[in-house]
């Protein structure tokens, strides 16, 4: 983006991997610091466990699932030590793979995955809270009569100011969305692993009925998470979105006690390990929930992961992207009739990269090493 | 390094970290791949959570520990969605502002940390097996010739090939040390989450007296290390070196029941990080060890943090670095007369960097993003 604004925003950038192989094309997103990305495609070998990423890709076959997951196995056996980077990168690979395989034998990715059907899904629009408590409600307000009956509110100020203005924000989104809508409370990791000063949300949010409290805590601070659920009043927790690998999430659900865990393809690596989390929670009784706040595309990969599984009925929708991640893609998965979205019924993701239209934020990236040039942005 | 060996040996590159405060300097070192280092340290804004680490160090105070903790948790807000190679890189920088501070201060910093005294520790020998049995038997022989009463063989082959040759190489370890010495075994992490697999080498480590069985297990595989600490023969499970925060270091203690936690001040996030699970450790009875496979520096800076806990008595001591990290000081920390080592009773970290010597080994970076050279490699 021409401007990126210092906002709990991840629709400024893209980190966009194309995957060719057979003469099919693929494309993934990775919810990653793209120049950091790069570096870690092409930094140095300093370790038989820190291969540049490209090492374990490059090369490869691709014919199958199996592929996709040696691979991404690959990956993390040749780039686990000293270059964490790599989970977040493979991930836009391995959801380009999927997308490259599936579009060459002209089926949905989750098909691929084993699901027989693409199950509706109730779309919650997720935006930042507003600066001021009456901004909250006036945004709940206009969501509500663009048809959405579940908002999620989170970032900005919360959790930074005091107890009265969270309750506050609070209030006011369940004001503006109404007493029927589902609504969601997103604090972003804001209280670290302050148990005590996250609690003091509760009685509001059970007040306000919220459906999950989401993210109160560093994503890594798993006991956390699990200290706060067995307080009173008992709010139901949601969190994973930090989770790059399967251990993390599982142990987000063991050891957390969220009742919602939420992953982002993107990030956790790929569609494989978001497929594998999702078949973990429906085995635990748990809501898997899409994490995205980016593009259709991003929106696509995380769907297909739980698209079959019918308890788990609920996804993240994207409402306020930024031009670039809006431009993104030709197409949108749509918000039907019923109020209800499903990952498409088309070969790959279902989405079309809008080359045409992005190309004018493509950045020119070089990293030179020795002076060799390691890499350059390859045109579009 | 000029060749590269694709080995499990750290020793091979250095992402070296120097911090210029009131007219002081100090030095770290980060284990990261120093290219995708490098990255995180300049990669444009992209999110209010995915700043550079350039943003939130460049340009502040640094007066007293609790300026490092500042600045450490800043980084921590400002770059832990979708950067987290910056776990590593800010590992070297926190390094660095100690070192800077407790020279200006004239003080060890392990004083720094409130300790009284800096305690011996028996420094094992840190290896990797041979290529054969044979050949490992015949390295812990020298290596108990050079006065090394614990030694500690890892990754190489084992876990790779079969039950039989792994088996093969832990009785030779023994042989070659003999009955008395203390020897520890260390998997790599090659089982990955394969518990059953990993407890078949349970009973060989058993007979063959090891005082740990280490990381047999991804580092992000808990509760697969909480599995095997209830099998039968029991054996002291230690891990930790994967820890890029103290959430989970101290999980693997709560969750994996680990019976050593092995911390590097250059991956957890740097010295403050360490000490905090080496007193969280401490609480549990658990022994705390550093884990070093690089430099005098690194090990120096992993000895701050426990270096006042007399219970936690044992230490990782590199045993084969390359020459770059041979290089790499000065002075060394050398094991005294009855076998023990000390974290250096000197201002800082207590070893010198040997500028004139590494000179050689500085390799050029430059990282250019829309044609605006964001990183060049700085004089030495």
């Amino acid at each position: 983006m021409p401007v990126v604004e210092d906002i709990g925003d991840g629709s400024q950038d893209s980190l966009l991997c194309r995957v060719t192989a057979n003469g099919h094309v693929g494309w993934g997103e990775a919810v990653c610091s793209p120049t950091a990305g790069i570096a870690a495609w092409i930094t140095p070998m300093s370790h038989s466990g820190c291969h540049p990423v490209i090492d374990s890709v490059l090369g490869q076959n691709l014919n199958n699932p199996t592929d996709i997951k040696r691979i991404y196995n690959l990956v993390r056996k040749n780039s686990f030590y000293g270059l964490l980077q790599s989970d977040l990168l493979i991930s836009g690979i391995e959801i380009a793979m999927w997308d490259c395989l599936a579009r060459s034998l002209e089926v949905p990715i989750w098909q691929l995955l084993g699901y027989k059907k693409s199950e509706p899904k109730l779309p919650y629009a997720s935006v930042l809270f507003g600066d001021t408590a009456e901004e909250t409600r006036s945004k709940a307000v206009l969501i509500n009569r663009a048809g959405f009956k579940a908002i999620k509110f989170g970032w900005g100020a919360f959790g930074t100011t005091c107890l009265g203005d969270d309750e506050a924000h609070i209030f006011a989104a369940r004001e503006g969305i109404g007493q029927d809508g589902m609504l969601m409370i997103d604090a972003g990791t804001v209280f670290k692993d302050n148990v005590a000063e996250a609690a003091k949300r509760l009685p509001a949010l059970k007040e306000a009925n919220v459906h999950w409290f989401e993210e109160p805590f560093d994503g890594y601070a798993i006991s956390n998470y699990g200290e706060l659920s067995a307080y009173q009043p008992k709010v139901a927790l949601a969190g994973g979105e930090g989770a790059h690998n399967p251990y993390q999430a599982k142990q987000l659900i063991d050891y957390g006690h969220v009742e919602f865990i939420q992953i982002d393809a993107g990030y956790i690596g790929g569609i494989g390990n978001a497929y594998e989390v999702a078949q973990y929670a429906k085995g635990k009784n748990i809501k898997y929930v899409n994490h995205t706040f980016t593009s259709q595309s991003a929106l696509s990969s995380s769907l297909q992961a739980y698209a079959g599984i019918k308890e788990s009925n609920i996804s993240e929708y994207p409402m306020e992207p930024k031009a670039l991640c809006q431009e993104l893609t030709v197409d949108k998965i749509e918000v039907d009739k019923a109020g209800m979205i499903y990952a498409p019924d088309k070969p790959g993701l279902g989405v079309e990269i809008n080359l045409a239209e992005i190309k004018k934020y493509l950045v020119d990236v070089e990293i030179k090493v020795e002076g060799k040039l390691l890499y350059y942005t390859p045109t579009l």
